[in-house]
């Protein structure tokens, strides 16, 4: 069985949940696959009411869904009211995406018999996968990256069914979520939930799945791939793992925003955050150093999402320990409580400890590195491994070439004067980035372009009009972008 | 030593080539990487011209190469001209693209204070992967699918460095292909080459690769899956492997054309395409397949590209054996000749002997499977695994809708009364599909959208204008497609 726990007292909270046997398991792909027939097959349209819809159902059902979660997670009636919005607000963004219909990318080549060898009618447009796409729930996020999260959200749009294998940390939750949502879809088969690893393991081998996405630790991540690999059919692996988000300060930035910006974000949320500050290079500047040490001074820890993301911290923190401590927050209150911890080293003597010291420790705590000039700064960014984020404090853009230049190469999103925690969900954003950030850094898990993810193209060839899709014909009766004969027409 | 052999007598040809060795392979690989940065950096125009000079200097050396290629193929003049000009179109297309500047898929959100939370400026485009790109030539296509080939020229387009392995079928053509495009090069260092086996293997293994593109067998495809599985970083493998190609004939259908077309598109380059049609799905009736067996028992062999193919044609041709000989063509001339050879059967039959029976045999060989009704045809049509290509012939549409809808789940290319040998390259061209036609059914090796495996995009937020690339600037100054908050400008 499946229990959730509340952070705050360590005790059991809500209902105990069966895990899901493998003939369940094979149950739900099966009827979501079956469900998914008719899915593929609506319109864009049909498909953006049904995501309104489900938008709809969970801010209706709000109320409930913040205590039902902060129960199981400890993270506030604030925080999880917002994530409600914005996990509303991610089906909505997805709505109006199919809508535009740019998604498909359409492109229609006119026959050239004029060509050698001549030229045939080709057209082609993005499809929805064929198959059932499987949802590895995170922990973090009970609803913007759960049941209802942005993997399924965008795998919904694009016409998918979804299997979820829930994240233990907040069985409650997930199974509230999918109710709510099963009830707003044509076929409440289109969202299946399964409970327990076992039964995400015989999700990711079945063979009608096509797609998997995930957001959880290096780890958890290299497991699941290594289930992957061993499938006699391929699918892609959309896995976002681990960050550690470097922050280069260079000397032209306001110091008394980098150390208050930094103890705020280093905090948010216990740390719990993908884009957490881990890394913060800054200036050798005692004054600097102290402000941060000040900053950090005055935080707060609290609860962590659960036991064992508690001890991860803590065994993370130790590791940690080699180096001089800069400032400890103030310990939080709860069962599960930890404390903001913050360290500090010299660039050489990090370099030194590549890669280990700059393993992510997810939670409250970073690692301050001081560097002497940019030459030395650059190579030690030169040998950090990918991450989401990384950001640059300065006043003077040209002072930062260099460095955007060798950070361009770490990162799937670059800050200016920014902190990387809060991930806008908008057309433009890419949240993703080289390994160990993402399996698929050409992929995001964010924002409008994740429903990438879950399409492939097909190309008709001399195809007759009657039998295309709507976004291939030449009248273009939906009004999508179309790119005709090397011309895109919005 | 590597050696090239000449199909016609199976003697030696041409110099001998020696294997490269694992350091050599090191030496090429770090040295791509160094060329790269640069050519990374290129603007869309410079690396659009570079792309056109590599396309004059194949045209101008036409005489030469196929010359070269003719000795170790043995596929003619005709096509050997034909294919250096589809090459040269190739590099032509993807100068295009880049010019055009779609392909960046360029999104800019502005900062909007008014949401809650607050909606930093964010703008996303895609780059080149940073690293190099490795692409394992085909046998088939010593021109468009080998040195100077789709991959290289999409990757070079893209502006990432390439080194590739070079196909053994022709390696004195894959030597001088490589010369004459990085004589055009800035570097030559942007495009390496590696001969031999072992020299592949180390160098989807060597950590600075970053993707890998490949066409050839399941069996080669599969091994170079496993050792991109066992990498500490992943990257994307992007394998186009083995395709039956089915070609469905409905009654309606003029029985005349589809005999003829038929045993063309069979023989056509002794059967050496992966779109050769290697099921054909016809009604039961004596007087079709009467036609098809004279067509078929007109055609000519010749001789296949390799030894080893021909070996492989002729176990799959005894492998086929155990059905029905509907008609054999005429043997061709030359040491390695095969004959064009077509067995038949009912689909009940057929389907007992599934997946086995279906399995591709490379060369001028095919199965012609008769049915009796639409439900069983369909029955069998679903059973089929993927393919890169899948046809109809029909002369009403509405009788061909369910049949369409099957085979789309089946193939990456849907043609309607025509044969699936010949790819056009343009930009709606899609040649791809379901496993075992591609490990990548999300992407293309053929047409203008092929660039996209070498891309990752990058988001920027709150960016200072004069560190952003010019696709991301308010002013747009190269002109190129932007989504704007939302609206996308072409």
């Amino acid at each position: 069985m499946i229990y959730g726990y509340d952070p705050r007292t360590g005790e059991t909270v809500g209902a105990a949940l069966p895990e899901t046997d493998p003939a369940e398991v094979d149950t739900i792909v099966h009827a979501a696959e079956a469900a998914g027939a008719a899915w593929h097959a609506t319109s864009a349209e049909e498909r953006a009411r049904v995501l309104e819809a489900i938008a709809d159902a969970l801010t209706a059902r709000v109320d409930e869904l913040w205590q039902v979660a902060d129960a199981e997670t400890a993270l506030g009636e604030v925080r999880l009211r917002g994530e409600v919005a914005r996990t509303a607000g991610q089906f909505r963004l997805f709505a109006q995406v199919i809508r535009d219909g740019g998604y498909v990318e359409a492109i229609i080549d006119h026959a050239d018999p004029s060509l050698t060898p001549p030229r045939p009618d080709v057209r082609r447009m993005k499809r929805p996968l064929p198959g059932v796409v499987a949802v590895f729930a995170a922990s973090n996020f009970p609803f913007a990256f759960s049941v209802a999260g942005g993997d399924t959200a965008s795998a919904l749009a694009a016409g998918c069914p979804v299997v979820v294998k829930a994240h233990p940390g907040h069985p409650n939750t997930s199974a509230m979520v999918a109710e709510t949502v099963r009830a707003a879809l044509p076929s409440p088969d289109l969202l299946g939930l399964v409970h327990g690893m076992q039964a995400g393991a015989d999700l990711v081998r079945h063979p009608v799945v096509a797609a998997a996405g995930f957001t959880g630790s290096v780890a958890g991540g290299k497991a699941i791939k290594a289930l992957i690999d061993q499938r006699e059919v391929p699918i892609p692996f959309y896995g976002e793992l681990g960050s550690v988000n470097p922050v280069v300060v260079l000397p032209s930035a306001r110091a008394d925003e980098v150390a208050k910006g930094f103890a705020a974000s280093l905090t948010l949320g216990v740390g719990q955050f993908c884009t957490n500050p881990g890394l913060l290079f800054v200036p050798s500047d005692t004054e600097l150093l102290d402000a941060i040490a000040d900053a950090v001074a005055g935080t707060t820890g609290g609860p962590m999402l659960g036991e064992r993301i508690r001890d991860g911290y803590l065994g993370g923190v130790e590791r940690l320990g080699e180096l001089r401590s800069l400032a400890s927050g103030k310990p939080g209150e709860g069962a599960w409580a930890v404390t903001p911890q913050v360290f500090v080293t010299d660039v050489d003597a990090f370099a030194e400890k590549l890669p280990r010291i700059a393993e992510e420790c997810f939670g409250p705590a970073s690692v301050v590195v001081t560097y002497r000039d940019i030459p030395g700064l650059l190579a030690v960014l030169r040998n950090l491994e990918g991450s989401l984020t990384a950001t640059i404090h300065a006043n003077v853009p040209a002072e930062a070439t260099q460095v955007a230049e060798v950070l361009g190469r770490k990162a799937g999103r670059l800050l200016w004067n920014g902190w990387p925690t809060g991930v806008a969900v908008c057309w433009a954003m890419h949240h993703s980035g080289p390994w160990p950030a993402s399996t698929a850094p050409a992929h995001t898990s964010v924002g409008a372009t994740a429903i990438d993810r879950w399409l492939a193209p097909m190309a008709y060839q001399d195809w007759p009009s009657e039998l295309l899709p709507p976004e291939l014909q030449d009248g273009n009766p939906l009004g999508v972008p179309q790119r005709v004969d090397g011309r895109l027409n919005p």
